[in-house]
């Protein structure tokens, strides 16, 4: 790692409370930069060599789960084989080959991280069926999520509702659920049993979390909460993180404490990639989350930054909850931005998400005490919180 | 059973293709009624000792799977638990404890006897829980159903989505799902795995089928054939109803032939219930199928006797495919169901449903060779032809 990257770090760096649960054999081990250093550069892509055994930790997930993920879908019924390959971007509309993205394969990459910090490359191999099985609920929650929110782009794709209707983009996320509980339920490893349950409870809180969302939305921005925000983002997004976790947990034959700790590992991750997509949404580029600057604001959407400076006291405040009182009008992005930076929503953020990724790192160090194993999740941890994505 | 019973079924009794798997000892058990026997009196009600055996099947099946369902859905999350609760008709929309009825049974019944026939009464105590999954996944679908239907009253109350959205209703839907097979990969039982992956098969096949019907609506009559209606209520309704036989076959140990031929006879019986069931919707008595007569008329439902009339070269299905062409004019239902009657619908429907009863009890025989051990699953087969609920 040259100096350069870590001068380009140094932009965004921020305070790291809590300990170093890892000493110098992490570096040695070439796990990528120094903890507390979460966050984008200004134009929120990574530096040149940074992130590098993330993008090969992803890489090789999408490589191996790709073909579960195949066989799989190809398996269900011709309507709704045709509506999930439309959404995983490897079909048109009209059924042709397509070469679309189906998104960078973090929740896998994660399950096998997990297995291989535990078990080694004998655990990461078995545990392509659970990472497939993971990825399948993500985009079940994908389909049901963009039909609910009226988003029309995915993956810069008109999403599946809007080609095929509403109904059938609920009907085969309903079938993309099933088919990754089937693919547990047909796996023989003897940690598939256990791997499920904890999927099928992870779809419960996944659902709790967006029925939590959208009641969040109707509400008046003053009569949010800041821990009920929280509270959302860690069912709607650290769940399945730390799900995934656990998962390679289980396949590596982890005890009972790292699978929890894993667990804890990924939520914690998770609501530290939160806050930095919410971030990166108002402040940095649009690029990584794939949405236009300013849309989340524009939606007048309560993110964790926008709740933190209503709830603040300070004077920008109350400019803040006037802008908000009005989601009719048009405001610009640039301004609101401004007075949710002014009331100490920015700094909070970038502060509770160097909070959460201490903690991430405590639970890691307690589920993998050697740096070395752990240097693949603690590399997809860092990542994930960089790119926002 | 008396003579009168014999009379007043006689007005309906349909031919038996098909030789009668089981002899007189099957009397002797006192399952209810004849082979040939299928169809409702012409008030649709049955008569006063019919269908005793089964009627007490189902009380108990609710009895002992309401308990297991209670605590599954106490364990979900406050939301969605209470969305579920409604559903379930234990709950008022306000959270309040209600006395509604949550549906029959027939599925977790299913289970029940098909555990019992093959494993007694070890067997059906063990598969509680399996019947409770079976409940919770066909209680998923119906809260689909019922927003992509568009439909207003189930179980003689507002549907889950005219109370709290459609969005709430989709997501209650997803955690049902979810939780019912978080149950059967919590269940120690050895025959668990297995039921967990037939019953996630199973939702990929009710998913293609509830796409079928939609998209069958959407086309013009004369251009849906016979076999397309069929195969949609094969995956529909008879997929869940052989499932439920066979995930209760795996709990008594059957082998994997006997579970094959379990899930044929539910499959099978499932028809001959989605034939009648469409009989009575259009010459019956409504109240067994609890909506309004001719309401599948009005709404031009491409049910099972019309698209056999449509296809009968018949005079009559020439003014008909008129009739259904002019969807959104009142047409008077009972001149319609004359027309379905006079080109053969209900003849053919009858005959069918006969033919595939003769099968079921064929498979039924393959499964469970004693008669007295397949009593009570020959009696709810039979129960719900008749009812068709």
């Amino acid at each position: 790692m040259g100096e350069s990257l870590m001068e380009s770090r140094a932009e965004t760096t921020l305070p790291a409370p809590g300990g170093q649960p890892y000493g110098e054999p992490l570096q040695a081990a070439g796990a990528p930069g120094g903890r507390g250093t979460i966050g984008t550069q200004r134009d929120g892509r990574p530096g040149p060599t940074e992130g590098h055994e993330a993008a090969m930790l992803l890489e090789r997930a999408r490589a191996e789960v790709d073909p579960v993920l195949r066989t799989a879908l190809g398996s269900l019924p011709g309507p709704m084989r045709r509506i999930a390959l439309y959404h995983f971007g490897w079909e048109q509309a009209d059924g042709t080959a397509a070469e679309g993205s189906s998104g960078k394969a973090v929740r896998p990459a994660l399950v096998l991280a997990a297995a291989a910090a535990g078990g080694g490359s004998e655990a990461r191999a078995g545990a392509a069926r659970a990472a497939a099985a993971v990825e399948l609920v993500h985009n079940f929650t994908l389909l049901h999520d963009d039909v609910v929110d009226r988003d029309t782009t995915r993956r810069r794709r008109p999403t599946a509702w809007t080609v095929f209707g509403d109904t059938d983009a609920v009907l085969a996320g309903d079938a993309l659920q099933a088919l990754a509980l089937r693919l547990l339920a047909q796996d023989p490893h003897p940690a598939a049993v256990a791997a499920a349950a904890r999927l099928a409870d992870c779809v419960i809180q996944l659902c709790a979390g967006q029925h939590a969302d959208l009641a969040l939305r109707r509400r008046a921005p003053g009569e949010v909460t800041l821990e009920e925000v929280l509270a959302m983002a860690e069912a709607k997004t650290g769940a399945l993180l730390g799900t995934a976790c656990a998962i390679g947990g289980l396949y590596a034959g982890a005890s009972e404490a790292e699978v929890a700790a894993l667990d804890a590992f990924g939520r914690e991750a998770g609501l530290a990639f939160q806050l930095i997509d919410d971030v990166i949404g108002m402040w940095g580029d649009p690029h990584p989350a794939g949405k236009p600057d300013g849309a989340d604001l524009a939606a007048r959407k309560k993110s964790l930054p926008v709740v933190a400076a209503l709830a603040s006291g300070h004077p920008a405040a109350a400019e803040l909850t006037e802008l908000y009182a009005r989601p009719g009008e048009r405001g610009d992005p640039e301004h609101i931005a401004l007075a949710v930076e002014r009331a100490g929503g920015r700094d909070w953020a970038q502060s509770q998400a160097a909070d959460r990724m201490a903690r991430a790192m405590q639970q890691l160090a307690r589920a993998v005490p050697d740096p070395e194993e752990a240097g693949g999740l603690l590399a997809l941890a860092e990542f994930v919180t960089r790119r926002a994505g």
